[in-house]
Formats: structure tokens, C-alpha cells, sequence
């Protein structure tokens, strides 16, 4: 038996998210299991490091299984590739540890929330990014991000109804880059995310961007803890978890 | 009854090209046209300055019909895409003069490649890009691409059993940039194409890319004139219609 992590990339437009659940459709999960079945000719449970929801997409998802027969773990990644359809992509396997846990030993994890800001939406982002006509005060949102970092109580960006043990979180970095003309990628390196909260600070960060809220917002939102005083949650399709740092 | 030019971008892979077919399932013109035909309340056709080819994508396709009911112009994008699938998404109208013909008239085209060359594909430009893992001598695809500048005739990448009245172009621009570590655009500006020319030429970068030809070879095809020199046809996702001048 040997312990593998597994870094994958998947468009996530079709599937009901990460997580196999009762009663939905797909999930990448599921996509994923079914080729560790046929390696191993048995059922197979694999760990992911972020439940990621429906129409969420990954760059750099991450999970873990014991791999129970002889396929040289630098081969594996082909072996996956060649069983999944194309809109999951394995990119990379290693052997670690046999007490590496995915989710467990995340020690960072970096999101990025694509908007198409042109007037008329970018064609071949539709599935990717979630379009904004109206123009943003971008320069507004870039002082309002500044609030989040550091070590805090995020509950305000929590989904209602969610519990974590506990709602606070760092962040080390979080930025809003113009990657082109017309299209920004809100950029933020946490060392962990409760239920929504990427979706919940965009959210906020684009309604400071059509002024419909002050600058200084952001900081009251942090220190009010309450999700009731926090923005719209952004669409799902906007979001890409990118990275997990380890 | 007003002349009108629109420009137009969309997804190509769900379509069997642009234009209208016998027995083929869907095209591009077809689902305007079907647009045109509800501002009418009757059959209109539209002409287009390329007959994009089945799953070939388009940044800035441009089209003419004349608009026979009131709809102000700067209105006209918004009543298209209202009624278009999101993968056709309709970008400008302006009004032109009643003896403009976006064919005809078109006076340089511009065409954009798009290579992934990571080991792995790119989930995310799988439709719009042609996946190759093994390492390209880019340096020497872009040597070869030199040759091409200029006024020639360039019958050897034309699809067999076409014939054009001429089959010299000039090209004004060609080149590769890289767009980012792994990803090569091939972007050529030209006075026209010829059936499948951009394909073809790219097919036969690739094959110098992967040392399987010579660089000079670019200029014997040039001159042989003949389609059976020169490389295969590259498939048709990874191509673009960036962008039409007149």
C-alpha cells in the first residue's frame, strides 16, 4: 500500500460539485473514484482537500488514497487521465507520507474569482468567470480587499446555518489584478475558507465596486460578525480554487 | 431599410461552422439569422466575411443584413443577445453604407492559433486550443513562420479540390507569442485565407516544431506549390478568427 497525493484540475461547470453526495448527479469526486475502483477492482474512498460546490472549478485540487496495486505512481497520472472525461484532468501524483492527509495537513489554499467586466461578456469565459456590465470602481475594491488580511474573525463571510469550531481564519495576501482590459481576478491566499466565504467577500467587494456601499464597509462587515451585513454570495461559476499549499 | 455590420464572437464547438448547410444539424449563421428573422417577422439572410469551418471559434466574425424595422442600432446587440444561445454573443452594429458587403469588402483578416503545450491539457482551453505534450522547438517554428511574409502563392496550403480564382494572398504579419509558459498563440494577418490555409500552416509548424522537418522546408512548400508537401491539417478547436479590418 502506498499513500498518494493526487493534484487535479477540473471544469466544474458540469458537476454537482467536489463532495459524492445522496441523490445528485455527478461530482468530480464520484468521476474520481470510479477510475480508483477499476485500479484497484474495488471500492475505493478518496480524500479531497476542498469540498468545492457545484460549478466551482479547481486548478490545483488535491486529494489522497492508498493505492493498492503496482502502478508506478509516475504513470498515474496518465493512467487517470486516460479514464476521465476531459473536463477532469489529472496533473500530478507523489508518494507521501502514510499519515499525509489532504484536507488535514492543508496548510494554505489560494482562490481566484474571475469577473468579466466588459460590457458584452466575454465568450469564452461564460463558464468561467461571472459577468458584470455595469462599470466597477475597481480602485474602491482595491482599498476595501486591503481590510481582509490578517488574522480574524470571519463569520460575517460565513453561509448562515454553517458551523465551523471556529470562524477565524488568516489571510496572508489579497489582491484584485487586472488581467486584462476588462476582466479581474480577485486573488486571496487564506489558510482556510469557511463555507462561502470567497463567494460572500466577492460579493461585498463588487457591490463597494458599483458604490453601493462605502469603502470603509468592509471593515464594519469583519467587525460585525454578522453574515446579514455582508454582500450578495457571488455565482459559483466565477470561482477557481487554485492552489493548496502544503 | 438600413445596411447594417455586426460583429460577433462565439464558441464554435457546438456548431458545424458558420454557414448554412443542408442536413448538418446547427451553424452560427442559422442561429443569427433566426434572430434576424423575428426583428422581421420574416426570412432574412445575413452574409458573413468568413465561412468559419466547423468547431473554429470567433472573436470579431462580421456579418451585414438589412434591417428592415425600427430598432434603433446602438439597441441592436442587446435584442441579439437576448435572444442568442450564450455561446454567440453579439459585440457592436453600426450602420454602414447600403453597398457595403462584409465579404467583399473585407480588406485583412486576422487568425489566432492556440497551442497547449503542457504535459497535461489545460482544462480550461481544451475547446479552444490544440493540446500537444510533447516539447515544440519553438524557436524554430518561429524561424520557419518568417517565410511566409509577403505576397506568394500559397496553393500548398489549400484543402485538395478547392480552387479560388487566385491562390495568391498576402500576408502581413505572422508570428508566435508566447501567451504564457506552455501556451503559444500563432497569429497571422493576412489580405485572405484560403481554404484551410491557416490549418495547414500550422500543421506544418507543428512538424517543424517537432524536428520532424527542416525550417527551410517552409520555404520549399511555399514554392512547390503543391498541398501534398506540405504538413497535416491542424484540428479546427484550436483556431480563431481574431479579427476583421476594412
Amino acid at each position: 500500500m502506498k499513500r498518494v497525493k493526487v493534484t487535479v484540475s477540473y471544469d466544474g461547470t458540469e458537476y454537482s460539485g467536489w463532495q459524492v453526495q445522496k441523490n445528485t448527479s455527478e461530482t468530480v469526486q464520484e468521476k474520481l473514484e470510479k477510475v480508483v475502483n477499476k485500479f484497484h477492482n474495488a471500492p475505493t474512498r478518496i480524500i479531497g482537500a476542498s469540498r468545492t460546490d457545484a460549478g466551482v472549478h479547481a486548478q490545483g485540487q488535491v486529494f489522497h488514497f492508498d493505492l493498492k496495486v503496482n502502478i508506478p505512481i509516475s504513470r498515474l497520472p496518465q493512467a487517470f487521465n486516460s479514464e476521465l472525461p476531459d473536463d477532469i484532468v489529472c496533473l500530478k501524483a507523489e508518494k507521501v507520507e502514510n499519515n499525509f492527509h489532504a484536507r488535514f495537513d492543508a496548510k494554505r489554499k489560494k482562490y481566484i474569482y474571475k469577473i468579466d467586466n466588459n460590457y458584452y461578456p466575454d465568450v469564452f469565459m461564460r463558464h468561467y468567470s461571472y459577468h458584470i456590465y455595469q462599470s466597477l470602481d475597481i480602485e474602491s475594491m482595491r482599498s476595501a480587499i486591503a481590510y481582509l488580511a490578517g488574522e480574524k474573525d470571519f463569520s460575517a463571510f460565513q453561509a448562515k446555518g454553517c458551523k465551523s469550531n471556529s470562524s477565524v481564519r488568516e489571510i496572508y495576501k489579497a489582491e484584485i489584478k487586472t488581467h486584462n482590459e476588462n476582466t479581474f481576478y480577485i486573488e486571496i491566499l487564506g489558510s482556510g475558507f469557511l463555507y462561502n466565504m470567497m463567494r460572500i467577500i466577492v460579493g461585498t467587494l463588487i457591490e463597494i465596486g458599483k458604490n453601493k456601499r462605502f469603502i470603509e464597509d468592509m471593515d464594519r462587515i469583519i467587525r460585525s460578525k454578522s453574515r446579514d451585513k455582508a454582500g450578495f454570495t457571488a455565482p459559483a461559476k466565477g470561482l477557481t480554487l487554485e492552489k493548496i499549499y502544503y
